[in-house]
């Protein structure tokens, strides 16, 4: 009964892809005599936490607190921050006990110490793995202040990302794509590069699907990028350089000739707000990211096709012995449409 | 509950895997008043069919087969060939009805025509596509008297088959090369390379899990192979080759220069009763089958684990368009261990 309500709670949550990050996403189901009386999610930065739109659910239908049990995926704020804290308000409405998923990595957040000095029972850990998993990208972000990094490969069966003459467009079928849209949707960022750009002129919005643009990143060393790509359509893009260049949409970085430097980039980044980049390549940009260990996530979409000879994502990776190669965990295997989807977690985190 | 028999009898037709080769595996199962009275499979070529033991094992516990159902994974022989035919035994026994899974694509058999003219009343059709994949090799051989070709790949997520050195031992996890060894007992024959004999050293045999030895193929052209390698352990191999030597263990194919010729090979490997082969690389080798598209089926498993700069299977395939890339078909997708295991037909047959 624990985990349906919990479930209910991540659904919720998930309503806030995509418009709540850098914060986290939270749903709230309260349960009163096995019924629920209230529910409520955190809809975007700044505005009310999951637990004060349940409790408000609540009252407006007319329902007493007290007594009542509140679950709720992520450990309840204890710090004023853009708005009071929940435990003070789940303690003044008298519930008994609150249903915790993800304890919060946030050493200011002290929710559950708070609850149970009040006298309110607390059990945390309901669907942990999944509470964890949703909230991946703030769960890093919180605790390292660099964000979660999933590197997107689309590739045939024999891994080639593009042919022996650069072209990629497109391996993966359509419902694969759409998926990359849904992806992009819940990013903060997505980020390329500048030869990705010139090989590919992709635009790097979300179509097809709901959801907002993720700001665009481009890694550029010293290539020249024609202002008539069309990643360059509107101005939700950051160059990313390790050149002396200045300007609103440039973000200056460290770095050695040809290449910038993925830490201070990751850590700039993260001071601006960004929790969450999906990298979309191409091969240079990928094998960085391994090499460096920057990556927490790799989602690998394969077609059921054959290229033959061309490209790989890490083909810049030289690895010298087979027994003690970079291991990463299978997390998801499954198909998109033709395709196959398999996700694979790093585990530097 | 038909689909329950029959199930049973692909159970048992499993049995004779390895051992029945070029005859197909069949499992028999003979219900009266919904209850097993008597089964039996073809256990080995030249052994009696899967119907013959059935019948003998209702008989030495008692049962008349009066108005008994049989089912049987396959159509029944109508023809003489190292036993008699099983339609006749069938008939003479009086049975009412017969279930059956594929039927026999040997235009001389035409078993569901003559139970049909004894007044036998037949069904067909039941758990087809799971009976045509147990018979996969039989289905294609006895159509074209080539042998049923599967390509295993074992590599990286970046679709590696070795590193940039050429070492490849081993990618895959312990429980993905069980796999292999399992898979090698079911096919007559596995095809390596010349070049991955002198790499790899594989012995190519059976083991950790019971089942015989499929004889060893070696594709070779120019290429000299030192009589220490693993390979010649024992007398259970054939080289391939176009060159002109003459030996017991030579089969002399067409070809130039360094290539021999796959259709032929294939053609004279069929003559001498081979069915079925597991090719197992290298990158030459698999490019090949691709490029003359003799291959009925790809496993590839896939190792968690990142190699970078190395080989892929087919870097001998040129392709020069994205848009018509040579399609498979997913059929199969699941994990060994922490492996992936994908497997897809290719549908030239």
């Amino acid at each position: 009964m624990d985990e349906n309500y919990m479930m209910e709670c991540i659904k919720l949550a998930r309503k806030g892809a995509g418009s709540v990050s850098p914060n986290p996403l939270v749903g709230c189901v309260i349960v009163k005599g096995n019924k629920i009386i209230g529910k409520g999610y955190h809809r975007k930065i700044g505005s009310d936490h999951a637990e004060v739109v349940a409790v408000n659910d609540a009252k407006r239908r007319g329902h007493s607190l007290k007594s009542a049990v509140v679950y709720v995926n992520l450990e309840p704020c204890s710090h004023f921050g853009k708005t009071p804290p929940c435990t003070d308000l789940l303690i003044a409405e008298g519930v008994k006990k609150v249903v915790i998923g993800s304890t919060d990595p946030n050493p200011i957040v002290k929710g559950i110490d708070k609850l149970k000095r009040a006298g309110i029972s607390v059990e945390k850990g309901i669907l942990k793995a999944e509470c964890d998993e949703l909230n991946k990208f703030f769960l890093k972000y919180i605790k390292t202040r660099i964000p979660y990094i999933t590197l997107k490969i689309a590739q045939s069966i024999d891994g080639k990302i593009a042919n022996h003459l650069g072209e990629s467009k497109y391996i993966t079928g359509i419902r694969s794509r759409k998926f990359v849209h849904e992806l992009r949707s819940k990013y903060d960022a997505v980020l390329v590069g500048a030869k990705t750009v010139i090989k590919d002129n992709p635009e790097l919005t979300v179509r097809n699907v709901r959801g907002r643009d993720p700001l665009r990143l481009i890694v550029k060393g010293r290539r020249h990028l024609k202002q008539t790509f069309k990643i360059f359509n509107d101005n939700n893009y950051l160059i990313l350089t390790n050149n002396k260049v200045k300007g609103e949409f440039i973000l200056n970085v460290k770095g050695k000739s040809r290449f910038i430097n993925l830490n201070d980039s990751l850590k700039k980044l993260g001071q601006i707000g960004i929790a969450s980049i999906l990298v979309e390549g191409g091969s240079t940009i990928f094998s960085e990211f391994i090499k460096y260990n920057l990556a927490d996530e790799i989602i690998v979409i394969t077609a059921p096709v054959i290229i033959g000879a061309g490209l790989s994502a890490f083909d810049e990776i030289k690895s010298t012995r087979i027994s003690t190669l970079m291991r990463v965990k299978p997390y998801y295997i499954g198909s998109i449409g033709n395709d196959q989807l398999i996700i694979y977690k790093c585990s530097q985190v």
